[in-house]
């Protein structure tokens, strides 16, 4: 429990409407997405200001007590489970766009507000914020977790997407990073250490988002192959060849087996599939570019290639492709289940993929391999049994394997799931002498450990 | 002086050809390309390993002597002057490239190796590092910098072009940073902490960049306006129709007159002017867009839009922009200068250019404004008699009052030469409370402050 005077303390900042010790609050902010068990925190707050989140910041240093920031819950790492209770701090009331800088395609948000929510109003401006996890998550958390998805093969990660910050320390100090420049050489890049910091360097209570403009010609493709390491291969050809994608997703027969299930799209073949989408300005150079990728599929023994996909169609598939996760976890129902999320070069990504699907095989695992393939990254998602701890340890042993093959083959452990609680036992592995840099940078920034202590470093 | 015992160590560490403490030696590290005033250092270094730097980082702690670590010294805001003396260490013997990873878009190098002669390299393999500074820089010093250039609008600066860092800590440890894959959301992101910290948090020893594709199609075009301010308010409509420029340049009147002294370009209107360069990988496309840009000049009152420049005359032009520092500091022989290096959003340039310009005007100063115009980064260069001491203080107080205007409007007092020695005293001003965080990892990651000491940081 947390001490009576700080609850004392925070009763006294917030209106009882905006904090909360009931037990159904609790564990609605005990578990994310992912299969880490659930934590409860001690208590909830909904801070409105930035001002509140100093206030509530030095309060909890004073009698060190755990924070962990909240966004939608969507992570699936166990990046915000408050695992030594304390106090989860709910962004969804600090959930408003301040300014649409149409004219500099940008953005500046509160962290609460959810990335397709903040799309849907920027669709007005012929703009949108390009890094797509799939989920509804909120801003602040694809700011933590320097979020990515299906357009990052083009237009990067969260990370490469914002300008500026505005930062509460674990001591209330508030401090703004970068600026709404493009371009930035003054000092230390400050916004680039709190992006992907999940919350433990930190509080994110303000954002510049870079945006970019909603393309003129968009055309989709669709290509099926024998094994997913030809679909690898020639996903290598087409990054290789400079193409450019806008989207470059891989899907295993399994993941195939599981979108088929949703009713709003074609029936596909259940084979390893390629699902590709490509941006211009002009028209035919989008014809010339799809020939190309035509060509490239077909030296890796591509069956069909079709690019008759229209605007309403590319909706629906992209939807089904978003909600793919969970789609899983319907279709897996009663199992449990254990995500993946490693990433690699794009020229070792053909021996990632082929290697990771033989693992998957040889251990007898039953599970979907999917993923940005266009980024050289992968999830792998396998299910057994609750009451099976033998199968659970071979899940387990394959992700770390899945994980060691990564960083054997120069990628990471994470791509773009972030580190959670999932990941810390791969850093001293991965970072080496680095993570005692980072555990330095840390303990400067937070010398109590109370922002979302537990997570990105191992303790 | 450097203690006798330092001394001593490194002189069983360098054999003797290359430690020096010549005068002409010193002298040549003693200055950058600026006009910031030369100081001397103890010795110079010139190491060929890690294991060397590392060492040497070792001693310079435990003897707390200065270390100031060189590139080609073609930095221009007295990034690397060793103002502190101590020992500068000069990479100009670790400048291997160690590997090039054809396949995907990526080479690992080491520091010393310069911008232009890597480029030759790796053209042979259709590649290039797009942040192009003009000089020819060394990586180590680029990084330092996070140096940018004219390819920077469409390719970003060299902060967003690098994926993996060796750097050697003040006290000797050598870290690795990133990795080779293009997604990473493992752990702080301490790449980008190092790139741009001008050498005062650690030295690099080895990085891994991007490299993008050469593009099939490049079309430039020339345009000039009436006023400056007309040719900023073109540079806003074509970066806010999304044009995508891999160069969009400003020159005003008095740079066209000097870029006019180069005998290998055609002679020029003086002018204001645009310089613009677009690429595709489709002929079509690219004339689609001249077409655009061509009408969006117009509305600017542009006179003159021609895109009649080949392949051999656009080289000629670039080199001639790139040179064009020099040769104001040639055409204004016997001058003293001052260069300023300001960037705002980009909604916000026409509004800078008009009253930069004006200001230059009003306090009677003979000088350019010259930049990389695609990104919001514009350049002054003002010259005064060296005898006039109320001219320097002119100077001076315009160079102020154009970073202050900067400020006023959003963006940043320093878009690409760094802070070095002359935008030090800005930062209080630019980054508030942040300031406090700089110096906080700053003396986290070097306690004794050895390491290029008296830059970024006020002192």
């Amino acid at each position: 429990m947390v001490p009576q005077a700080f609850l004392n303390a925070l009763q006294n900042l917030y209106p009882p409407e905006r904090i909360s010790t009931r037990q159904a609050i609790l564990e609605q902010h005990a578990r994310d997405q992912s299969a880490h068990p659930p934590h409860l925190p001690d208590l909830v707050v909904w801070p409105l200001t930035t001002e509140e989140v100093s206030q509530t910041l030095q309060l909890a240093q004073q009698h060190r007590v755990p924070v962990t920031p909240w966004g939608a819950g969507t992570s699936i790492e166990g990046n915000p489970i408050p695992i030594h209770g304390g106090l989860v701090m709910d962004f969804s009331r600090m959930d408003r766009i301040l300014a649409i800088h149409e004219e500099d395609f940008q953005v500046t948000v509160q962290p609460g507000v959810l990335y397709k929510d903040m799309n849907k109003v920027l669709a007005r401006y012929g703009l949108f914020f390009a890094p797509d996890p799939g989920a509804n998550a909120s801003i602040g958390g694809m700011l933590a977790n320097n979020a990515a998805g299906i357009r990052t093969v083009k237009y990067g990660a969260t990370r490469d997407n914002v300008l500026a910050l505005e930062v509460v320390l674990a001591d209330g100090r508030v401090i703004h990073t970068g600026s709404r420049s493009v371009k930035q050489s003054s000092g230390y890049d400050l916004t680039h250490l709190f992006v992907g910091s999940e919350g433990t360097l930190g509080v994110i209570t303000q954002a510049t988002l870079k945006l970019a403009p909603i393309p003129a010609h968009v055309s989709a493709a669709v290509a099926r192959f024998p094994t997913v390491a030809d679909a690898a291969a020639a996903v290598f050809e087409i990054i290789g060849a400079g193409l450019e994608p806008t989207a470059l997703e891989l899907l295993d027969a399994t993941a195939m087996r599981v979108l088929n299930t949703d009713p709003d799209i074609p029936h596909f073949p259940e084979q390893p599939t390629l699902f590709m989408e490509f941006a211009s300005s002009h028209q035919a150079a989008l014809e010339d570019t799809l020939d190309q990728v035509r060509e490239l599929c077909a030296e890796h023994y591509a069956q069909g290639f079709d690019t008759g996909v229209g605007r309403q169609e590319r909706a629906r598939i992209w939807r089904a492709r978003h909600h793919l996760f969970e789609a899983h976890v319907r279709y897996f129902a009663g199992q449990q289940f254990l995500v993946g999320d490693a990433a690699v070069p794009i020229s070792r990504y053909p021996e990632l993929i082929a290697r990771t699907a033989a693992l998957m095989e040889k251990m007898g695992l039953v599970g979907s391999l999917l993923g940005h393939a266009g980024d050289g990254n992968i999830h792998t998602i396998v299910f057994y049994p609750p009451d099976d701890p033998q199968a659970r340890d071979r899940a387990l042993a394959f992700n770390d394997a899945f994980v060691e093959l990564a960083l054997e083959l120069e990628g990471t452990s994470t791509g773009e799931h972030g580190v959670g609680l999932g990941k810390r036992k791969f850093m001293a592995r991965e970072h080496g002498l680095a993570l005692d840099v980072m555990r330095q940078l840390k303990h400067t920034l937070d010398p109590y450990h109370i922002l979302n202590p537990g997570k990105v470093l191992p303790e």
